[in-house]
């Protein structure tokens, strides 16, 4: 595909890195972490400062990622994606065969677009949605004569629920008046059954996002509530929107007040900027907030086209990611915001990351020959600090971590107490880990001694705002197609999810037969069968 | 430490343990997981059974798993524990030198408690509450004339914060009518402005949770919420309890309406079960419901000092764990409930499992030979199959999974469609997810291919009520404290956290004189200096 079609190990850098691991810079020598350093250790862009002087990383280290990124292509590649080239594919064997666009939803900032096609859909979309939300507005869109709808209910899963929620949560500061949005996603019944019990469905629109209109979870949770609706002699019809393909089975006008359409181009975890994130997000936080939100996406998206890594953080955070996962074998990375905001930030990222490049495979079809995705795992800080860093600190396990924050609260409320705001005390813990994690401590007692030459980074932008969340968003899905690029895997399909599916389907064939009163076959499925019956699931009869 | 004084390395049965790790059982073989293997490979305990036939074991390795709990001597050490003797310590070190005593809690439904005195006072402490509640019931404890509490936030963080909310996530499909509970613990000043914005101050009551009296975040977020009954006019003396160790800053009656007390042989990751998780879920589930968390508690507490490790399901969970940890060499160990209602049991545990054993020295001061806790992560099912499962089918990086699932669901709520039930088809997936894993699947698709062998087990009960809750919570409790005993590591202090603390002081002190505007003296610490002017903290004058 494109400049890259070998993997990592055969870039001719990939020695020299591997050299240079040997003896990683040791942080924790005085004066390692020295002011110098720290100061020049920094790239920014789009309001975002990545500090990286507490990685385990020199000059000579920084180089030979630099020619990592230019042997691999990876800027090049980036510009072919958003261009339209077809990098969702396995050469050689039966794959999805698609474009990967999801920039193209921010692209309609631009004079010329990248994708001229994708970007006028997405404009189309986006006009569909001012006029819809225009309407709730005025009130006539309503089931109820002058009543407005007050909530929504957000029904969809992985890419159709983590990544908008993510966003909601992260901006409910911002949320509007007199609106409230709930999310339905498990397919556990209960998920519904709790939303179900507190709200009033009269006043509730009900977004149902699928791309292919057939999503188990989805359909299933669907059916509940509109039995719900059904129950309590509303007319679901009348409250419920579909987000889908066009020309999928639930684009159909006579269930769904109103359809939005999201592309085969688009994968789900990466359309939280499609109309997957846009329908609910634009009832919750206004169309204006949602633009803003790709107005900040789409400046991080140009500038993640530098090619110097020391002026681009997404692939400077891509690169030191590659560093620390396949040279300094580290398996996990942790991604800890300092903002209880970004609660389900990191939910979101572990879906896009892992699904991503949890792969085996390369573009060529070929067993990679190094480790691919990490797994990517976190939560707010200052939580975590009472929570699981002790092992950060003085596990057997190196945890390389990726800190965020922000110079500004999002609530025009603080306190100064004992001479400091929350919001200082906040960014004075992120601060102080990555200083801790890095140096550590020499002590007599053992058990008060810290290693140190734990690597992190820190991003730190102003504040948590409707652009910088787009930002945010669009600066880790390039580091994560970056990272891809690197590794020569296909970051857009997620083949792994199937076998899954067909066994699932093996167990409700089970249940069917089960509740039918069917004779039991035990000889066709003899290890399902004997699940079912271990776990206590088997009815005789 | 009682029967263990040395390390896993150490101990006769290791070797044994690392030649049987060179060939792992083989999942992948047809037949290999045979419907006799999945009968056989049960145990059961409390209404859990743990089901182990897709770990790599046979049962050789289960033979010497047995000699691994055995000569450690694990089940000696907790009945030690549960009696009262120091493990809290670092022997020939300065140390926290405590008693190890959560269990006391639950100990009081025994005719004779292993520790009298603790599960006295614990007695004393649930009857404390009782009466607090039924106070509160009556109308008698209020601030207003005849009108109840009818909200009530949780200010705590970590084990004050965490554990609790865990259980009550878990538990509140069986809420109190009009009872309402909310949570504050990120020092982040939008954590608690979220919270006081929409809620109703005068029908609040608030819990403080620290049991030092001292938590930097908890007695910043107090003065944060006092504020705002001040602002309101209201007396925040009536609306405010302690729950703190006795004699503490905060055991104080000047302050607060009432205080329950915690002990300092209770660690906070294990106090969800003393006060410290009780005021607030006797409020919110009532003082019952929190006695059959204690009574399921209880019964596993009991169940765990089976000696034989196929009839003890904690155990068997403790050493499957160090098997896929320390001799097939998985960092990570990903715990996936299906069930929406332990969206937070994961979190809880990540605190529980990697504070307590993410450690570097053993209990007399040597480092480890060996890997100590792994790092603990995971999300609901079905939710995770549509994000990052992708990676445990497909990824380079093998994952130990544990699920939990249950055969009813919490709600009277469900809804057959296409011939089953919402809960038939959560389980459905559970299962599936499990063979799947384990068996994997060939094909001429290269990307199509699974290559299995990645080991799980499955903790199945009937129902997540009170009682089974509890019951859960033990288990994984007992499960840690075991892993802890067998690496012959303190699985109850956290000195890991202190360097963090001592260094945000020193930024919060520059953040003060940056304030005061006192000259800025950047030769005392150059590198915290550094870091605040590169992250754009650093004010001028």
């Amino acid at each position: 595909m494109g400049a890259n079609s070998t993997g990592l190990t055969e870039l001719p850098v990939y020695e020299k890195l591997m050299k240079l691991a040997r003896e990683p810079y040791d942080l924790t020598i005085p004066g390692a972490v020295a002011p110098e350093r720290i100061a020049a250790y920094k790239a920014s862009a789009v309001g975002f400062d990545l500090l990286y002087s507490t990685q385990r990383v020199d000059d000579a280290v920084l180089n030979a990622l630099q020619q990592l990124a230019d042997q691999s292509g990876a800027v090049d590649q980036f510009l072919a994606m958003k261009r339209g080239a077809v990098m969702n594919r396995i050469e050689g064997f039966e794959s999805e065969n698609r474009q990967v666009l999801h920039t193209a939803c921010r692209d309609i900032f631009k004079d010329i677009p990248y994708n001229a096609e994708a970007s006028l859909q997405a404009k189309q979309q986006l006009e569909n949605l001012e006029h819809f939300l225009a309407g709730l507005d005025s009130g006539e869109i309503s089931p109820l004569q002058g009543e407005k709808f007050t909530d929504y209910i957000n029904i969809g899963i992985g890419g159709s629920d983590l990544g908008p929620r993510a966003l909601y949560l992260a901006l409910s500061a911002y949320a509007r008046e007199n609106k409230r949005v709930h999310f339905i996603s498990n397919v556990d019944p209960d998920d519904a059954a709790a939303i179900l019990k507190r709200i009033d469905l009269s006043r509730t629109l009900v977004g149902v996002v699928s791309k292919s209109g057939t999503t188990l979870e989805t359909l299933t949770n669907e059916e509940f509530v509109r039995n719900a609706y059904k129950q309590a002699g509303l007319d679901s019809r009348q409250h419920f929107v579909a987000i889908t393909g066009q020309g999928s089975p639930m684009d159909n006008p006579e269930k769904y007040l109103h359809s939005f359409h999201m592309y085969d181009y688009i994968g789900g975890r990466y359309s939280a900027t499609s109309m997957v994130g846009a329908v609910m997000l634009g009832f919750g936080l206004g169309f204006e907030a949602f633009k803003e939100i790709l107005r900040g996406a789409h400046a991080m998206d140009l500038a993640a086209e530098e090619k110097d890594i020391r002026k681009n953080p997404p692939l400077l955070l891509a690169l030191l990611g590659i560093w620390n996962h396949n040279f300094l074998d580290c398996e996990t990375v942790a991604v800890l915001p300092y903002s209880q905001a970004l609660l389900r930030f990191p939910a979101h990222l572990q879906q896009c990351d892992m699904e991503s490049n949890g792969k085996s495979v390369t573009r060529n079809g070929q067993n990679v020959a190094n480790a691919t995705g990490p797994i990517v795992w976190g939560e707010p800080g200052t939580n975590g600090q009472h929570a699981f860093y002790q092992l950060l600190h003085q596990g057997t396990t190196v945890v390389p971590a990726e800190f965020i924050g922000f110079r500004k609260n999002q609530y025009d409320l603080d306190l100064e107490i004992e001479g400091t705001t929350s919001q200082e005390k906040l960014i004075a813990n992120l601060l102080a880990q990555v200083l801790a994690l890095a140096t550590g401590k020499k002590a007599e007692n053992p058990n008060r001694f810290f290693a140190g030459n734990r690597p992190s980074s820190i991003l730190i932008a102003d504040k948590l705002d409707p652009f910088t969340m787009g930002s945010l968003l669009a600066l880790y899905e390039a580091k994560i197609v970056l990272q891809g690029f690197i590794w020569n895997i296909n970051s857009f399909d997620q083949e792994g999810v199937q076998l899954g599916k067909v066994l699932a389907n093996r167990f409700l064939d089970h249940f069917i037969i089960g509740r039918q009163g069917q004779a039991k076959d035990r000889s066709t499925y003899p290890e399902s069968w004997a699940m079912l019956e271990a776990a206590g699931l088997f009815k005789e009869g």
